[in-house]
Order: C-alpha cells, then structure tokens, then sequence
C-alpha cells in the first residue's frame, strides 16, 4: 500500500487525557486548511458498529475470550479497510483515538490474554496499515483514574462504576504494557508524561508530529 | 487438553452426502447405546448464531474478506469452547458436519483468499482441538453439483441458484483443495470415493472409525 496522508493513533490509560488532545490536534490541522479524518473504532462503519453490539450485549455472557478478541479484530478489520485506507489513499490526515496498541495494553497487559494471539489478530487486522506515529500519553494510574472518574461523573463518558470495577491493579498492568509497546518499537510510539498543563502536553503533540507532516507537504 | 471422547468431522465438496452419512452414524452409534453430539458451524450457540446473522444479512455487503473470515473464526472458536469441547471432556462422541476443512475448501482454494491467513485464523479459533479423524467424501465437481442441485429442488437445502452461483470451476477448486488437505495431513484426513450406492459408503465409514471407538471403549 502506497499511503499519501498521514495516519496518527492516540493511546493511553484511562483519564490521560487522549480525546482532549486528539481533538485538539484535530482542530489545530484542519484550521490550517488540511483535510482531517478524525476517527475511533468501530469508526463508524455500518458492519463494525454491529460486530461492536454484538460485544457490547450484556446478554452475550457466554463469550469466550478468543471469540471476543476475534470480533474485535473483525471491528478493527473492517473499519481500516473501509474507512482508514481510503482516506490515507486520497491524502487525507487520519487521527485515531486508540488503535491497535490500545488492544495489546487493555486485552493483553491489563487483562492478561494471550498476548501473542492479540498480536497476530492486530497484524491480520492492521493488514500492513501501521500508524505512521502513536502517541501515548502517560499518566500514573491513580491519578489517571481520579481523573477519568471526575470526567465521567461530568460527562457521558462511561460511568465511574464501569471504570473503577477492574481495579488498581488492572490500570497498573495497562500502564505497564504501554511501555512495553513503546520498548519495542521507539521508531513509532513516542511518549508524553501528563502533567497538569494541557496547553505544555499539546506542544509537546506538536513537537512529534510536525516535522512528519511537513516533509509530507501538510501545513502546520 | 486431556479429552475422552471422540471428535469425528465429515467434509466434501456439494453433493458428496456428508449429510446422509453423517447422521447414519449417528444413528448407528446411538443405537449402540454411545452418548453423541451431532452438530455443524455455528453449531447452536446463542452468540454464534448472532455471528453467523451478520455474516448472512445480505444489507452487509460492504464486508471485507478479512472480517468475514474473523467472523467465522469467531463463530467457529464460540462453538467449539461452548459446545464441542465441553462434550468432548464429558466422554461424548462429537460428530460434526463441516467443520474447520471447509473454511481451507471453500473459502482458501474456491474463492481463493489467503490461505496462509485461514490457516491461521482456523488454528487459533480450533485452539487445539483437532479432529482426530475427518472423512472426506469424494466427488467429482459435475456430478456433485447435478446431485447437490436435485436435493436443494426436493428439499430446503438451499436454492439450486446459490449453489451452481459459484459456477462448476469454483467447485472443482473446492475439490482440488480437500486433496491437498489430506495430502498435508494423510493421518487425520481419509478419504473415500462417493459412488451410487450409500450403503457401501457407510461401510467405508464404518471401517475408517471402528477401530478408534473400540480402543477408546465406545460400542460398536
């Protein structure tokens, strides 16, 4: 695949602070007149949101873990051929709030599946269309948690229940996983400490990305 | 996996019977007082059902065969786990009609998607649990359609459309691969020639599983 935009992923615990930054670099590129998709699975696609409520369903109790994971890949399949590919096809900047890492931290690290398996269905999923830079913003997982809890107490995002339920412990394991990603491939993911200074954490954004989107020709 | 029972799959091209023989046998080891599964894909599971409703929603039509073949994995891992497995530990025979061969036929060598992928896609679904014998049953794409076209008139086994859709060098294909199946895996995989008469190929079928049953302590 010979890709003319630039494909982007943001990662990172709970309350690190990813859709704030995303959304932000979102807006910062499309002000500058570049053509942005702005994306997270299922993305948006007919057949993913559907596979999607299929895992949702509370009903679905009886769902081992391979046919969990093998749905996920299928979401994540079907949402990159659909949707991703082409827009890196017609040159446009892709940003996706979790991908593929985001499976490898959650499923693998946090949840302790098979994390070879998780690996071979990302790249079956992924199908050679890697992110071209994924940025994890890092948080330690008792302030990242205090801070995802105060957002969804505000917001629809989630509810504290549901992010409290799997415990410290998991958010650790999640943390930890994210920087084994980032051991294995520096080239890649770059990461951020998350401080309190949302403006410093999108300079920082800004400093990874820019120089990639301008040997590219985009404007920044 | 440390299981008692048997696991027996009937495989072939259309038309070949694998229907009629495998519910002879079933019929015939249930008489003989053996406790028996008989089950296809997807194989009664409530979640693969919903699966196998995705895959056959004629609105989907924008399904990748990358996700497609992921659905079906997923579906085939459910059913396995759900259903097969557990009988299997149980002490039951389990005779399945059509099972992971099938996906290498039809999918690897008729429509000719990677078959390197649904190799791998049917190891991690199957997880380990083999066959310890498929019978394929033999026949030669023309006369197998001829046959399979005639049922789906007298029966509700499809329309006589679906099946000759596919055009007759589809199906030669099918058959074509259920060869190099069983010339990579000569112990598993057997082979018998169908012919006009059924009860000379139920005693072929009998001779290929008797020997395995009786060691394992099954009445036959």
């Amino acid at each position: 695949m010979k890709k003319r935009g630039i494909f982007i992923t943001f990662e990172g615990p709970e309350g690190s602070g990813k859709t704030t930054q995303s959304s932000r670099l979102v807006q910062y590129l499309r002000d500058r007149g570049n053509e942005v998709l702005y994306t997270r699975e299922p993305g948006g696609s007919l057949i993913g949101d559907k596979i999607r409520g299929l895992l949702l369903d509370p009903k679905n109790k009886e769902m081992i873990s391979t046919t969990e994971l093998l749905l996920y890949a299928a979401c994540r399949a079907q949402h990159i051929e659909e949707m991703i590919k082409p827009a890196l096809m017609r040159g446009t900047i892709v940003i996706c709030d979790r991908f593929m890492d985001s499976s490898t931290a959650y499923q693998g690290y946090g949840r302790q599946l098979d994390l070879e398996l998780i690996e071979t269905l990302n790249k079956i999923a992924v199908n050679g269309c890697l992110p071209d830079i994924t940025l994890v913003l890092d948080i330690e997982a008792e302030r990242g948690l205090k801070k995802a809890i105060a957002l969804a107490k505000d917001e629809s995002a989630g509810t504290p229940d549901r992010i409290e339920e799997m415990g410290i412990s998991f958010h650790r394991r999640v943390r930890e996983g994210y920087k084994k990603i980032q051991q294995k491939e520096p080239d890649r993911v770059k990461y951020i400490y998350v401080n309190d200074d949302e403006d410093k954490i999108f300079e920082k954004v800004l400093d990874f990305v820019k120089l990639m989107l301008i040997e590219r020709g985009f404007k920044v």
